[in-house]
């Protein structure tokens, strides 16, 4: 058996745990799943253990660690996304095969293939060096980060001193195309809220009441609507004045991404982007703060007419920040401006949701520079340095309670399906991940 | 047993019949509530037929008509609103009774109620006039006007000669307040349309894609926004340019209503009342033209968030049109203007909904002096003329086929609950609603 075949092999097996966090009638899978990991890591040798948590268990190995090395703790998930609508899917979520190069199975990208990749890259340096690695090793492998990771940052606080490192690295975000490697050095942050208008004491008949008091699905449009001008910006005073702008570098690195405007519209199926003027749609993804309305509801929004003036309606909206933007002083800015034009005609329940702040950390230091080298070797080719526009707040408790920046160096191809039917990851993905984290390793232990 | 006790005995065998129009399982019930009346207008001396529609049947009862007199049709409808929520009842919808001086049923007010005092009048007068009337007499009893009244156009044009007559009477409208007799001379008419947004082809991740597409909940927003300025009035161009403005008597009398600001605040229970410009409530309510939002909805509604950019978003609005507005002009304004502001981020696909006319009546016509002095001999008050809010449509068909206006001369008080648990019926009008129709075709006949 080739050791290609051997590396699938094995991944197929951990593909086949249906470890749906979400789920409780898959508690037992998700056990299982840990339990596989656990025995797979023992088995090369490192010191592992299963954590029990208040949800699902979290996995962590180490190597021998020696006072003179970096230590370095990678990062993954083995739990997986539901996989509803079942029927959408080409092949069976947790009967994993090759098609066309792509392994389809659900958590074959995210983030099953990405963090076994680093496994069995450690497993190959063991090997090649009689057991040994370059830097002192941690695995942390968590079971809710579909869940939101609700049990994470407390294990983290219980075992800091544990978890003790100089660097996180984790592969769970995506490359911008195939063969091009991609170091992510920036996160948006997000800010949640949302809002109840109440108007009258019941859905009354529009003839009767029509034009003489306020229709809260009416107040709902305004209140959404005032949030942007008519060039995309986000109306709310204050809302940019900490915004830190795009560097020189960082614009003309992303004006080479592969065509971000054909991309983002190809990936959305938009008939046309829009978007804050002035910048790129990349720019505006990743690096620009926005208010978008993740939802709006009022009166009858079934087949056909019914005139009523809904008694009352509810919007939410979350705000996506970038450095140095603080996340709750925008949500304290967001109930100002919705208290500040809410007419008399409804009463607000607003609510406070919840938040996070942006991520960045220096492509160009020591660490970066190790990261960009590796992905360099890794692909043959020079790395683009990117930030995404998503949130991963994890990687802000790393700052946070470890005080250590990550190396996001994702392998998801744009089309690989996640959260959707028909996940995918590319065989050659798989692999370039085992290599490339050799190379992180060597790099990192220089 | 006093003619009352007669009166409201017989009014609740009426009331027993749960002739709920929409429920196929109640078809039975229907058509045994029309074989009902038409016993009764049998037994009442009046040459009587049960007309089977594609629906529910249609009664329709005469005296014998004299070439020299006026011909007056009472038109009224048996089938009721359905009863759910069942258990906010307080007593069961079809078992009647009398508390307080009120009849509690489904159907007491809307229309039982209204139409059989008409029934039960004609039979007082044919009592009293030895089976004669001051008028040829037309009953026409529908089964079919809560579910919009589908077969009743069909059927007006099929028996047009049949149904010829001078003027309608009908009573299912309100009175402003007890003990104030009101004439409704006007009705606003409507136009429907809705709209559904298109934007990116499947939801998206509000974090990896925010910022660089038009969000169909926002566009939503937005275009349901520019329908009104902050005056609250129609932005829409040309709305109101056939607005045939209030007269000075409208304005009087209906300043004389009792308290228009207070009541509408009352009866639909909102922190403040808001209109436009200009126009007080009632004003705003009977005989100016509206845009309002029936429905809206993008996104996650639910609990919590979901930090989506729905690919899509529907808007419903209705609009309520006065003299002499085109209800298909201004679905016709409706798609000029929403298709001047869509976006090109979305694709739009409106659709027109139903329409009609809005309808007015001269009350100082010899008809509508008939009318409002028959009010004042019953109730010993001076009638209040005002218009009503709402659309009904069958006033329409009767000016449209068969040629004549319609006298609205309600009997609902504010707080009736038609269409709502615990609806009821005033005892003091079910015995005025008698003594008025007695009086009614006494002038008519003169």
């Amino acid at each position: 058996m080739t050791p290609e075949q051997r590396h699938l092999n094995e991944f197929f097996e951990l593909l086949r745990f249906p470890s749906i966090s979400t789920d409780s009638r898959h508690k037992g899978d998700v056990e299982d799943c840990a339990r596989w990991l656990a025995d797979k890591l023992k088995e090369m040798g490192l010191a592992t253990e299963i954590h029990p948590t208040a949800g699902h268990p979290v996995v962590v190995a180490k190597n021998d660690h020696r006072p003179d090395r970096r230590t370095v703790l990678i990062y993954g998930h083995y739990d997986v996304q539901p996989v509803d609508p079942l029927d959408l899917w080409k092949s069976p979520p947790f009967e994993p095969e090759v098609r066309d190069g792509m392994v389809w199975a659900r958590g074959s990208t995210d983030n099953k293939g990405q963090h076994f990749a680093h496994i069995l890259g450690v497993e190959e340096t063991l090997r090649a060096n009689d057991g040994d690695l370059p830097v002192n090793l941690i695995f942390l492998l968590e079971g809710e980060e579909e869940i939101g990771s609700p049990n994470l940052p407390g294990f983290l606080r219980e075992h800091a001193e544990d978890l003790a490192c100089d660097v996180v690295a984790v592969s769970d975000t995506g490359m911008v195309a195939r063969g091009v490697p991609t170091m992510t050095y920036g996160l948006r942050g997000i800010s949640c809220v949302e809002f109840v208008l109440r108007g009258p004491a019941t859905d009354l008949h529009s003839g009767v009441y029509g034009g003489a008091v306020a229709n809260p699905a009416m107040v709902a449009a305004q209140m959404a609507a005032s949030l942007h001008d008519a060039d995309g910006r986000v109306t709310i005073e204050g809302f940019y004045d900490k915004v830190q702008p795009l560097a020189d570098w960082e614009r003309e690195q992303w004006s080479k991404v592969a065509d971000g405007e054909a991309s983002t519209q190809a990936e959305t199926g938009v008939p046309a982007l829009f978007g804050e003027k002035g910048y790129s749609s990349l720019e505006r993804r990743w690096a620009r703060p926005t208010a978008e309305i993740n939802g709006i509801g009022a009166g009858y929004q079934g087949e056909g007419s019914k005139t009523v003036i809904p008694s009352e309606s509810m919007v939410k909206v979350s705000f996506r920040v970038v450095p140095d933007q603080d996340p709750q002083e925008i949500i304290k800015m967001a109930r100002a401006h919705f208290e500040a034009i809410c007419p008399e005609g409804v009463t607000m329940d607003f609510e406070e949701g919840h938040y996070g702040p942006a991520y960045v950390m220096d492509p160009f230091s020591d660490f970066g520079k190790a990261a960009q080298t590796a992905l360099k070797k890794t692909f043959n080719a020079d790395p683009v340095l990117i930030r995404e526009g998503g949130s991963i707040p994890i990687i802000q408790s790393f700052k946070d309670i470890l005080g250590v920046d990550t190396l996001m160096l994702g392998l998801a191809l744009p089309d690989c399906q996640i959260h959707a039917p028909n996940e995918n990851f590319a065989v050659e993905n798989f692999e370039a991940g085992i290599r490339m984290n050799g190379a992180l390793l060597e790099e990192l232990g220089n």
